[in-house]
């Protein structure tokens, strides 16, 4: 280390104590001068707003502006509301991607080739692990602030737009070389501080940061279908059969119609039987903040808030704890993915290994992406896909999945109207569900029944075409090749 | 960046989800080994158990067992307490020393020269910054946690050794190779988190971290001595008379007797003219507490706590905010010092340029280090120091300090009993001070009649002795040399 070795003959240069400089810049091009911000940058953002998000678009305004090119986007998530972002994707302002979730405009134009670099799509847990392993760099990361102190320090549960939590923001603004505090909302005292101020290196006030609507996505509600609804209550008596619905469970579940059907049952039971979960954890509902005021869970881990209800949920119970998505889904240090007991996930594809798809629709074209699927299927001891086995004649069960968003080596059941197929190598749940004489099928039965009903699938996957990226896994490898749709 | 151009077509390695490890080891020779620490290592503890602390000791203990050498020791402080790891500098195991202050045998020696290697002195900010910016690079940090959950998060007021908050580790287990926690409370269930599970890689449960009684150091009470309680008196007289005595001040002291009497003084002023202040902050004692607790201040940001008082009202207070080294005292990204309007420090030497001196004694030996002094003169408006003009005969002011632990161009205000000393770049205090008939002296009349009453001080640094190190400044600069004694 060098400083063992320093010159300590070299020269104090007195410091001048008068000449201070505060955070507060007045624009987006002082801020842009400040940063420097060159050709081939690396810029950070963070997706809490969902898809009311203003700062991503207001951003790559300026780049866009200042003519600067080759940029490589760090989101967390991209959304419908990014859409002015296409053209400097087409034009090259934008080279490469890399991205957890998309969907909506950007995700079509990628899919169907425009980018001219690489995308490189990833779970929230690996996003976290490469942001501070330093396999991403970013220079600047731009965090979309409901509230900061003139300090820097942000609180997510104050002002206009504010969302709860931070959860995806947090890696990057501690690697980042620079970070930014984009805010409507300047407050005399700091709030509940989900970032701290020496995180923060420039604070910018804007009109708005965004529609505070938009964070309600359209995944995120019950499903009304007969059909959804009889496999969420399957799901449940599955889960009840492995013994792990009991006192101190910890619990998850996507943000799909169905599973969150799932969730509501799984609370019905818990409450008639009595039974206490110890946390539940995710993207969080408020219908989830319910159960937890009703007593069911203790608490709740949060790394992201789907709606309202929930963001205001955290303001006012010190248990709706916000995380990180380090400790969320960290492939390293026993992140809270690894406590879980159950995930129940939700899947457009899934092959007869268990690999998953949630990245591509069945057009071949992005419209998802991993989010914590592929971490919290790691981490969970009983991992449930739920899914309707055909969607409008369309098979779930296919050959091949468009692009594997999650490996089948950690996914332990499927559940589908027409029967419940299990891992082979969880024989701990096969014994389990037969104890409970609840049908296990293989998923090779479930497909052959399938393939009788609709006909065998047509290949999906064109490997003729132009591969465009990659879908990472959680610890760094290559888990598939997205190509071209 | 490397995943932009990664070998797409290499395998996928399937994961074995049933095959998860915990982060628990059963005892310090099993955490060694997972450790794996090797000769040259770099460890670093923090100092929030003070005199109280087990932890190092408990490490090197271990680190001496096995023959482990040239160590470079990274310890925020160094206390009393930590006499066993004498004998370790002496034969080698510990080679360099990288520290923020430290008093007692362990102080005693390495000014003596047992040291092979160097030491480096920081300030608490300085600390925080070279961790971050990879000039200090640690292998292992070792959190002495008052109690965590089984996933590593890490609450400070609980367990049997809380200590309220854990300021100064917060750098460290964000950039350390590994972090280790060790503690004697293990919780069901996180509770208030300094630091959060995705920091830590391993949780060593022993019997006892610490003696919280040993939080309480020598130096935190006020004074009782009446030349001390006048000097105190004065120095709020200056403070008002600067007109920043007033509605929203920000305002911290050090620990020594004298400045904890300003504060009672202060406090005592405020609530006659009723005047609040926004914040006080620092290391924090049980009376200032009190302080917030009456009024005066709307919220505290505490580092460290000087007694159980302190660490009590952090549990029960939310307006007690604990904060990191960094949000403290950084010398980048606007630190709260910044918005001091007042420091009080205390000091053992003054040189007639206003620099200060708080490491070594009189006798050459040192017997503290900055901690947050450097950031603070820094950081406030008013940097005030407070101090007799002479202790046992020997005098405040000399030619030049035995170290510069704080360079004079950021030390404002000088108040003794004999009088009262305003740094000449600092008119517009002058002026103040003036038109509120407080009589201003300069340093060097003010030396004049030091020298004419005691007569003047023999030069006590003695530069034909060995280079034992140096003071860092903040910004990473050396600000001194440090001699052997």
């Amino acid at each position: 280390m060098d400083l063992l070795n320093k010159d300590m003959s070299a020269e104090f240069k007195p410091v001048n104590k008068l000449e201070k400089e505060n955070k507060m810049v007045q624009n987006i091009s002082e801020l842009f001068d400040k940063l420097e911000i060159k050709d081939g940058a690396t810029l950070s953002f963070h997706h809490h707003l969902r898809n009311g998000d203003y700062v991503l678009n207001m951003v790559f305004e300026e780049v866009k502006r200042r003519g600067i090119k080759d940029i490589t986007l760090v989101a967390s998530s991209i959304f419908p509301c990014h859409e002015p972002i296409v053209p400097l994707i087409k034009d090259g302002t934008i080279k490469n991607v890399i991205v957890s979730y998309m969907s909506g405009p950007v995700a079509e134009a990628i899919s169907h080739g425009d980018l001219k670099g690489t995308l490189v799509m990833q779970s929230h847990g690996g996003r976290a692990r490469a942001i501070m392993e330093g396999s991403i760099k970013i220079d600047v990361a731009f965090i979309g602030a409901p509230s900061t102190d003139i300090h820097g320090n942000i609180s997510a549960t104050e002002g206009k737009a504010f969302c709860g939590t931070l959860g995806y923001a947090i890696a990057d603004s501690i690697m980042a070389e620079k970070t930014v505090a984009i805010t409507d909302t300047i407050l005399p005292l700091e709030g509940k501080t989900e970032i701290p101020s020496e995180r923060i290196d420039y604070i910018l006030k804007v009109d708005s940061i965004g529609d505070p609507n938009g964070i309600i996505s359209g995944t995120t509600r019950i499903t009304k279908d007969p059909v959804g609804l009889r496999i969420a209550q399957k799901a449940v008596e599955v889960m009840v059969a492995t013994g792990l619905v009991k006192e101190g469970m910890c619990y998850q579940s996507g943000a799909g119609g169905v599973s969150l059907a799932v969730t509501k049952f799984l609370g019905d039971y818990m409450e008639r039987e009595g039974i206490k979960g110890k946390f539940a954890s995710g993207g969080v509902t408020g219908d989830l903040c319910d159960m937890k005021n009703r007593g069911l869970f203790d608490r709740i881990y949060d790394v992201q808030c789907f709606d309202l209800k929930s963001a205001e949920d955290i303001k006012n119970d010190p248990r709706h704890i916000t995380m990180s998505a380090e400790k969320y889904a960290s492939p390293y240090k026993d992140a809270i993915v690894n406590s879980l007991d159950f995930v129940i996930l939700g899947a457009t594809e899934v092959d007869t290994d268990f690999n998953v798809n949630v990245t591509t629709g069945h057009d071949g074209v992005i419209m998802g992406g991993s989010g914590g699927h592929q971490d919290t299927a790691y981490g969970a001891k009983v991992s449930i896909i739920v899914s309707k086995l055909f969607q409008s004649r369309i098979p779930l069960i296919v050959d091949r999945v468009g692009v594997i968003s999650t490996p089948g080596s950690t996914v332990d059941v499927l559940v589908t109207e027409r029967g419940v197929a299990v891992n082979e190598n969880r024989t701990d749940i096969i014994e389990a569900l037969k104890a409970h004489n609840i049908e296990v099928m293989t998923i090779k039965e479930l497909k052959e029944l399938s393939d009788s009903l609709t006909g065998v699938p047509q290949k999906k996957r064109d490997e003729s075409k132009r591969v465009i990226g990659y879908m990472e896994y959680r610890d760094g490898q290559v888990l598939d090749k997205i190509y071209k749709a």
